[in-house]
């Protein structure tokens, strides 16, 4: 599946809710996979995503995971009366990544019950010899609310 | 205590380690408090932060933890051979913000160990009557390394 | 305040969840405190609580914080319509305790929000010189349900 | 596979680790499945693991499945001079069980850098029409050291 950058995608392709998504936008995120229950999405360290160390802020690591986890825990054909937000996530930093180092986030569904979802999100980056290597691993708890819940949060 | 703009503070009065830290300028975070074993930060939510729900986006609230985090256990008058590292966190999100909230994050150390540390992140903003409201618990896991390791990581 | 043992207590003094609570009573845990927000509790390390390695398990461990959450998350005095259980929980092993060893869990609430809470559970052991050590940090996530949801579940 | 009571297993068969075990075997722990990277074991719930509300403790759930993860991270045809210890564990809860309910753990590798390991348990349980019904989701940190740390620690 050829890479398609997100800001053509969301006004009718990729997922209403990147849809007016600043902060997705903003990192620069392309979809590249959208399906139940399997999503990943990609995007470059920019210099706003460095912090003090030269490597990339952990907090832009989680932001990126936590994007793939909104999409792969909204069903883009769901019923429009529902929507699934985050309660929480875990994440471990595995590896330290760097300026205009590309990552991808892959998104899938471990368990449902409920309106509890529990999703794993590992981010990774390619090696020195060009297989995946692990930058994080994201694991995320959902519940599932009526939008009228979330408008008056 | 009256608040200091982090651009100004980074050259010479706030932190080392936020000298070069580019995703904490790009958030707009003010350092409030700086003291061993007590940090606290205030940022505005700004458009770039928004999620598809009109509500900020998990990552960016655990982006600005993640920055009172990283100054809590970096000690700025440290011996400059070791730095320490998130080596992951977990957080629960319990109140949405939107647009324009200030949110302020005080960072506490819990426990000590060796080279691993505990600390508590609260990011809250002011409620309807004027008092705090909790929008997130952070609780990160650090490892202190020395210098070399960062730079080959 | 005496140590009391929970055999004694759970009829009428210490807590109504450990009345028929079998696992704490196995474990030989002991009610030190028992106030609004704050729980103290103590057991000693048994040789059914050590793992392979000659250290207790870290589910022993896990499972004393957890008793400790409980009964600082269900208020003896509460209603009697709603319970509170847990959803989850993290928790960081910072020190390996032995057989014979003495351990306290002390849990605080740390935030309420709606049906949700977060709430601290520190485990220590006496050091060396008698100070307390922290051998592990937990921190539990919960929710309150009506009595009826838990009978079903 | 055949399932195999761990008592006998563990003279010569199992692993090393469970030898002198005694959490284990008082839980009743048997071993279906080892092999690198993927172990599952299986257990029924006793009295003594009841909590106050009549459904499994948590901390019993979570010391089932911790044992899943010490023997899925100890490779038992290791070189002997290292073992590899839980630094922490994150758990959800998402179906309460009870008494002489089966419950079983699937340990699987998730990530590898270095010293440091993810793994995910999952803790299931026959649901009412046989097929599986996810009881727990548990993901496991761990970290690599050499056996004089344990025996010192």
């Amino acid at each position: 599946m050829p890479d398609i950058d997100v800001e053509s995608l969301t006004a009718d392709l990729a997922h209403p809710i990147l849809e007016n998504d600043y902060a997705t936008r903003w990192m620069g995120v392309e979809v590249l996979t959208l399906e139940p229950g399997l999503v990943r999405i990609r995007m470059r360290v920019r210099q706003e995503m460095l912090n003090g160390f030269g490597i990339t802020h952990g907090g832009m690591i989680f932001a990126f995971a936590d994007t793939a986890f909104a999409l792969v825990c909204n069903d883009p054909l769901g019923d429009g009366g529902t929507s699934t937000v985050a309660t929480g996530a875990d994440i471990s930093f595995l590896r330290a990544t760097r300026l205009d180092d590309e990552l991808t986030a892959t998104a899938t569904l471990r368990s449902h019950q409920g309106r509890t979802g529990i999703y794993d999100i590992q981010v990774t980056t390619p090696g020195d010899d060009g297989s995946d290597v692990v930058v994080a691993e994201f694991r995320g708890r959902s519940r599932t609310v009526s939008n009228t819940a979330i408008s008056k949060k």
